[in-house]
């Protein structure tokens, strides 16, 4: 039957769209379960001194994310476009409300559709994902009710839960996304998917 | 016949050390030759004002990164420790000296031997990199000649070409270590080894 594993993601992190892409289809060929937890970067960062995305603090780092984000989302036939102009302006995306949303989502079985969009719909098009008149049209078309979900995701439950979230994402040990837990072990990077999920399956 | 790839290596850095022991193994298999350039990475993270490893700086990451340098080294069978104590001091280690000396075997055909045994040494018998007398033996046992190689090292033009080499690696956009570049292609980290030889050797 397998094991278990965590994978832990933001909705403003590249490198978490290219494994929301592709985690689950590694889970099931190894016959295991994964569970998606998305939690916020920003307060980790911030706990760091930092005040925003390491791609906006280290330049060179940045432009190389771009580049190495381009070549593999090609190579995996991922829709991406490198931000230029205007949609600079929006990286790192604000990723609060989209979160919240995927919290509602994974509850009510259309989370994981959710987030997939979420990612195209910022790292493809670069629509802003923290306008609800982004968000409630890719809600609708994964099969979720725009009006009520936005209305549940800012209720005090799911506000907390996210918080609950980054702070059980800061407790194990996680200081970028994506990452895979599998008990106490740690995984960070999309480059360490298959690891993760192939210790996951030996347990 | 293949292309041509660059390997940039810093001697203080332990992802550099999983690729120093495969590069060439990785390169044989396709046909391409691969040239080897130590560097520095102290003045690249001076310029955007860190004083050490980005290890030290980030607790949190430094942990994971010993977790996960120590599963890639049981799963390919490298010598490693993750230093404990006073080894600890020792990180990140001083590695211009040993960089100097990569540059005079390079030279002589000693030099990727060294490389090897200095990463050994630096990371998984936690010697000084720093101290000569470290350093002497090494020299002794890949078929350099100790006495001559430490003078040569401090040389004016081994010394300049070791800051020629920081130079070149800032201006081709690195920002960390081990990294390869194909012409104007950038790949960071050990996870990309094969992403960039396989790209050199289709031009």
């Amino acid at each position: 039957m397998g094991g278990q594993a965590t994978f832990w993601f933001e909705l403003a992190s590249t490198y978490s769209y290219l494994s929301a892409a592709r985690v689950d289809d590694l889970a099931a060929q190894r016959g295991i379960e994964v569970a998606w937890r998305p939690f916020l970067l920003g307060p980790i960062f911030a706990a760091q001194g930092w005040s925003t995305s390491p791609f906006r603090l280290q330049p060179a780092k940045g432009r190389y994310m771009w580049r190495d984000m381009a070549r593999l989302t090609a190579a995996r036939g991922l829709p991406f476009t490198v931000p230029d102009g205007p949609a600079m302006d929006l990286f790192p995306q604000h990723s609060v409300l989209a979160a919240r949303l995927a919290l509602v989502g994974l509850a009510e079985g259309w989370g994981k559709a959710f987030v997939r969009a979420v990612f195209e719909a910022g790292f493809a098009q670069w629509q802003d994902i923290a306008a609800p008149a982004t968000l409630a049209p890719l809600i609708r078309r994964v099969g979720g009710e725009p009006e009520m979900a936005l209305t549940a995701a800012v209720a005090p439950e799911i506000k907390q839960a996210l918080r609950a979230n980054t702070e059980a994402a800061q407790a194990a040990g996680i200081f970028g996304a994506p990452s895979v837990t599998v008990g106490e072990e740690l995984f960070w990077g999309d480059d360490r998917l298959e690891a993760a999920l192939n210790l996951a399956a030996e347990r």
